[in-house]
C-alpha cells in the first residue's frame, strides 16, 4: 500500500510530549505512514471507553490500517502486549480488554498473537510507558509490511471484559452505558436486535439510573422539538438517548457504566 | 495535484469517534489526502464562531484545498448540504452559514452547487452524521479530482447570516464581537474600512456592552505595558482588542455576539 | 528526503485558527511535509513548560526533523527569531529560553543563526503572528533543504534560561518542577546523575515544596500498591515523583516552578 494508515487510541491527553513520542517513533521506522488520532481524550484509565470509542471509528477505515489503543494502567506488569488480526486490519495495545469490543465487531477469522519478538521495539524499553516503546514500533513494523506472526506465536484468546456482556430476560434485556458523548448522547452497548427482542417500535420504555423513560425511537435529532428527549440507533449501531440540541446525560443524571434496562414497551 | 488538502473544521470536539470517522471516510476515498484540522473546538452548534474561525485559517491554504464544516444543528432536516468554489478552493458543508464568512472574503468569481449525486456519498447516509456520511466524501472525491458540478445542479445563492451585519451611521459603525479567542482576545466584524469611516487612527473609541473606551490603535500587544488594553488590527484583518498578556474578554466582561459601536475619537 | 517532519510546539489552544494558518503556511512551501504537534496545550506564555514538553519529545524523531516553537509573549518586540541546529535537525523559534532544553540535550555541534532574510518569511509580517508569518515558512524552507546560513548571520549563543538551573551542594540537589504532567505526574529538572551526587539507590528522599518524602525508587508505578506515591526516572531521563493510579501533583500540592531539594537517604 502507498500510504499505509496508523491510528491512535490513548488517554494521554494532548497537553503533555507523549503522543508525539509515538508519531516519532512510528514515523521513524515508517516514513510514509499517515497517522491518525482516534482520540487521545479518553478518560484516564477508562478501558471501556476507549473500547467502545476505538470499536466505533475502526469500521470506517480501509484494510490494512494499523490501530494502536494504549489506555494501560498496568504498564510495566505482566499483562500481554498483543497484535489481534481481524477484518484486514490490526489491532495493537495491551490484553485489558481495551480492544475487546473493535475485535467482536469485526467480521470474518480473527488472529492473536502475543508480541514478544524485541527486534520490533526500540531498543531501550522502559517500565512506563510501552505505548512508545512497544506499541508504537511493532505497529509501524506492521505497516512496513511485516506480518504479526513474526512479532510472537499465536494465542488462541485474549481477555473478554465485563463492560460488553448484555443481559436477556423475557422480553427486557439488560447492558449498560457505554460511552456518555462530547454533545451529552448516552450510548449503550444495546444494539437493534435487543430493540426487537423486546418488541420496540416506535417507542423504546428504558430505564436509565433510577428513571424509567418512554421515549420516540426516532431517525435524527430534529424529529423531536428543541429540548425534549428522544431515542435512536446511532450511526455505530447502538441505541443512544438524546435531546435535541441538549445535553441528555446531564439532563437526565446519567453516566458512563450506568445499568441499563430495556422493557416491552 | 500531488498532495490535496483537505481541511475540517466542527464542533466535535476531540474525545469522541467522530472527526476519526471522517478521517478514515476521506482517506479510503483519497488515500494521498493531506488531512488538517482547523478546529474541533467550535462551541456547540455556534455556526458564527465556525465561520469565523473557517474565514480566518482559509485564506492561508494553497489553492486546491478542499474546505469541510460541520456545525450542523439541522442534521437530518431538509437544510441544503452545498459545495462553493471560491477563490480556487472548494467549501463543503450544510447551507446554514457555516460557509458565509469564508466566502465573501474570497476573491474572484464563486459558484454554488447543492449536492445530490449519492454516487459520492456513503452507501448509508444516517439521519444523524451527515459530516461523515455525506461532507467527507464529497470532500474527498472533490480532492480526487471530481467536478463541483458532478455532485448536483448550480444554485444562484446560499444562505446569509445575520452575524455578518455591519451598520453604518454618520461616523459610527454599529456590528458585533465574532469570536473570543483562547488569549481572551475579542475579535470583531470590522477592519480597518470601517476605522477609516469612522476617522480613527492613533486612537480608536469603541463600545464593546455597556462599557466605551478609548484605546490606542496598536501594532502588537507589547506597544503597551503588561496587563493594559489596547486596540489593533489582526492578523486576520479584523479590529480585536486586546489586554497584554491578559484575557482582555474576562477584564472587560464582553462575550461573543456582543454588540460593538465604533465612534468617532 | 521524501516526507520531512515539522512538528509544532504552542501555546495556542486547538480552538482558535491558529494552529491550522501555521499548517497552512508550511504546506503552502512544502507540499510533502509531515505536520506533526507536539502540544498546542502550553500553558498561556510558560516558556518553562513548552521548553521541557520540546526536549522530551525531541529525541523521538528523526534526523532532519523541523522544530518549531512558539511561546512568544514578546512577539513583535526586538526578541531575535533563531534557528539552532543540533543532533541533525533544525530548532526553529523566539530567542526567549523556549528552544534551551532541546538543545542543551542534544548531542554534537550545535550551531546558532538569527533569522533576518525576509525572503523566507511571508510577504507581510504582522505584529502579532510570528509563528504564521515567520517561523512556519522558514520551517517549510528549511524542510524543502534550504540551508540554516541562508536564513541569516550565524551568533554565537542564544538565551540561557532560569528555569533550567541545578544547584549542588554536599550531597544535595536543588533543581525545580519542570512540569506536572495529564496524569498529575510531577517531573523535575533532575536526572538519573544528581541521584548518584547524593547517593540515592532504592530510597529518593525529596523536599517538594514544604514537605519531605522517602519515596521508593521504582522502575514502573504498578511497583507500589494503588494510591501509594512513588519515584522513578521518566522515560524522558528526568526524575518524576507519581501516585500510582492517581494525581500526584494535587495529592502532594505541588505545583509547575516549585522548588525541589534530593537529600542523601
Amino acid at each position: 500500500m502507498a500510504f499505509p494508515i496508523v491510528t491512535l487510541t490513548s488517554d494521554f491527553g494532548l497537553n503533555d510530549p507523549y503522543v508525539a513520542e509515538m508519531k516519532a517513533v512510528i514515523l521513524g521506522v515508517c516514513p510514509r505512514a499517515t497517522v491518525v488520532d482516534v482520540s487521545h481524550g479518553i478518560e484516564k484509565f477508562n478501558v471501556r471507553m476507549a473500547a467502545y470509542v476505538l470499536a466505533s471509528a475502526a469500521p470506517y477505515f480501509p484494510r490494512g490500517t494499523v490501530h494502536v489503543a494504549v489506555v494501560d494502567p498496568g504498564v510495566g506488569t505482566r499483562r500481554r502486549p498483543i497484535v489481534v488480526q481481524a477484518a484486514g486490519c490490526c489491532f495493537v495495545g495491551p490484553d485489558n480488554g481495551v480492544l475487546a469490543l473493535a475485535v467482536r465487531n469485526a467480521r470474518g477469522p480473527v488472529r492473536f498473537y502475543r508480541i514478544t519478538n524485541r527486534e520490533f521495539m526500540l531498543p531501550n524499553v522502559s517500565g512506563t510507558f510501552h505505548g512508545r516503546d512497544v506499541f508504537a514500533p511493532v505497529a509501524a513494523h506492521l505497516a512496513n509490511g511485516v506480518r504479526a506472526a513474526e512479532l510472537g506465536r499465536q494465542i488462541s484468546r485474549i481477555r473478554t471484559p465485563g463492560f460488553a456482556e448484555v443481559t436477556r430476560g423475557k422480553r427486557v434485556v439488560v447492558g449498560e452505558v457505554v460511552h456518555v458523548d462530547d454533545f451529552g448522547n448516552v450510548v449503550t452497548n444495546l444494539g437493534r436486535e435487543e430493540l426487537r427482542w423486546v418488541g420496540a417500535r416506535a417507542v423504546v420504555k428504558i430505564r436509565l439510573g433510577s428513571a424509567t423513560h418512554e421515549l420516540r425511537l426516532c431517525r435524527t435529532y430534529a424529529d423531536v422539538e428543541r429540548s425534549r428527549p428522544l431515542a435512536l440507533v446511532g450511526s455505530h449501531g447502538f441505541l443512544e438517548v438524546s435531546v435535541n440540541q441538549g445535553h441528555a446525560a446531564n439532563e437526565l443524571g446519567v453516566r458512563s457504566g450506568d445499568r441499563v434496562v430495556l422493557y416491552r414497551p
